[in-house]
């Protein structure tokens, strides 16, 4: 975060953060921070996450620091299930940065608003880069609330002429519905099969514990950004389907053991080897897709860097256009 | 914290939580939560320390729950050894609170004072549970920043006749003994082998990695509070002292890893199982000391629930005596 702050913290509320950062800032900050992963100028810390036996909640911590960025610090925060009843969303969590020079904490930021866009702009960076150019239907799998912000930044990526969806709970594709007839694009509530044969690029973005596509159903050329995977057990799609095709990832290391890649990677059908992290992709070191046939696959699993790059660019326009709030600690 | 803010956070500077928090409610706080930890109702998370290679700097996380407290959080922040130059203290670390019935940030709190005197509270909560009533010697070793705290937080435990103190560079002796005259209590410098002659109260302060206090020097009834190992490889006591001792400690888990007591067990001398939580003698399941011969030692490795336990204490009473801040987020 390059902003002259004397020293003070920086408030960032989570209206500050909606009122600042749209999803051109949001797609720009993760590519970087991907890149910057690859080049080996950032890394993420390791992961907590506990079940703190108190209100079913998850509590945890994503960390990392981009030396080429110099964003240093940690989102916090978790799952509180019982929240929705209170009038609450159930994630909750708040970004904190520190200044690599010093250690003193800079900036404070709400991290709900940029916990979703943020994750809707690392599948909307996969789409760009590995996407065919000529996609025409989007497919989405998932239909929560997360899947409205990954359905406006990848109608961004593409000329897409028709959206395909499914849910389990049908009544939740209005969400959906919303999006696509604003954008003026028809919508088609659809079975999963059908999703598969039509979708040219498909983005998971559930909370399932087994497979929602098959790899019979999708057709070649196919480019699925599975976002919904990030704990051991959960899982979106067939693990033969992982195997037969090209899979990127935010990071490798995540992927095999809590993202989409762990069940295949689990059953010998891959190896870690097989995957490569997207930053390389960025970065011009892996050449991305190699042809008009080939399946790819984005493994979204979520990462601290991701959290930090966005609430610096956050911090940073939110006290240029003077909605931060600045105190003296 | 049990605090009513409408939702709201609350932020206490530095300077408010030297206004609030005494040396007295430090040592409640650090005391409940020893017993809160024995008794199950309380646990830290694993630690994240990184070396970041950026400043030298050191950054990471302690963290954890106490249910009975319900303080939920973390303390992020490490070690930057430019900040002197700049004026400002190498440690520097930052507490966060959040509410465990949602989730939500609830209190930001400054946490460099806060850590020097909760790590004082932990050796004068051993001094008071461990130490003979008739203790009239207190040895220093060590005369760093922290000692003073270390100091200051004993002399409340014991009716100290005199101070004994050793530190590598003599000149930094005059912090300690400016208290001592404060207390009109004698002080003297000496030797370690003449330190380990007096004491019957001993505090090792320092960031050693080989032993300074031999078996052989110290008389029996001592107590030894050994405060300043808390990183592999740090070392201040002899390993047969620590076979020689009953040896206590904050956390188990820490002290045979991280902790004094890393080498005794690494050579075998003891085993985890003859390492006592401190919150047995609190919550009366163990006894303490057994005899007045015995040598007792007490291994601070500092946990994070130290930290969320006295910066629950200090928001608490920086609300009420209005020196918080509250913002909306």
């Amino acid at each position: 975060m390059s902003v002259e702050n004397k020293g003070g913290l920086v408030i960032v509320s989570e209206a500050a953060c909606k009122a600042v950062i749209d999803r051109e800032s949001a797609f720009s900050a993760v590519e970087s921070v991907f890149a910057a992963m690859a080049r080996g100028d950032a890394y993420n810390f390791p992961v907590i996450r506990e079940a703190i036996g108190y209100a079913d909640a998850l509590y945890g911590f994503k960390s990392g620091f981009d030396r080429a960025g110099k964003a240093l610090g940690l989102k916090s925060g978790g799952y509180w299930p019982g929240n929705e009843a209170k009038g609450l969303t159930n994630h909750q969590s708040t970004i904190f940065l520190f200044d690599p020079d010093t250690g003193k904490l800079r900036a404070l930021v709400g991290g709900n608003y940029l916990t979703a866009v943020r994750t809707a702009a690392a599948s909307a960076v996969s789409i760009a880069h590995l996407a065919r150019k000529d996609s025409k239907v989007l497919g989405m799998i998932g239909a929560g609330h997360q899947s409205t912000f990954q359905l406006r930044a990848a109608l961004e990526q593409r000329n897409f002429e028709k959206i395909v969806a499914w849910n389990e709970n049908k009544d939740r594709l209005g969400n959906l519905q919303a999006i696509a007839e604003e954008a003026g694009i028809p919508f088609e509530s659809v079975e999963r099969e059908q999703l598969g044969a039509e979708a040219d690029v498909i983005i998971t973005i559930t909370s399932a514990f087994e497979p929602l596509l098959m790899k019979e159903w999708i057709k070649p050329g196919t480019h699925i950004a599975c976002m919904g995977t990030d704990t051991k057990g959960k899982q979106e799609v067939d693990p033969a389907l992982i195997a037969a095709a090209t899979v990127f990832t935010d990071e490798i290391a995540q992927s095999i053991t809590i993202g989409e890649a762990q069940h295949a990677v689990a059953q010998g059908l891959i190896a870690e080897d097989d995957i490569t992290p997207i930053g390389d992709v960025i970065n011009g070191k892996h050449a991305g897709r190699s042809s008009d046939d080939e399946i790819t696959i984005f493994d979204g699993t979520g990462v601290g860097l991701q959290d930090l790059a966005i609430a610096s660019v956050a911090a940073e326009l939110a006290v240029k256009k003077g909605e931060a709030q600045q105190i003296e600690l």
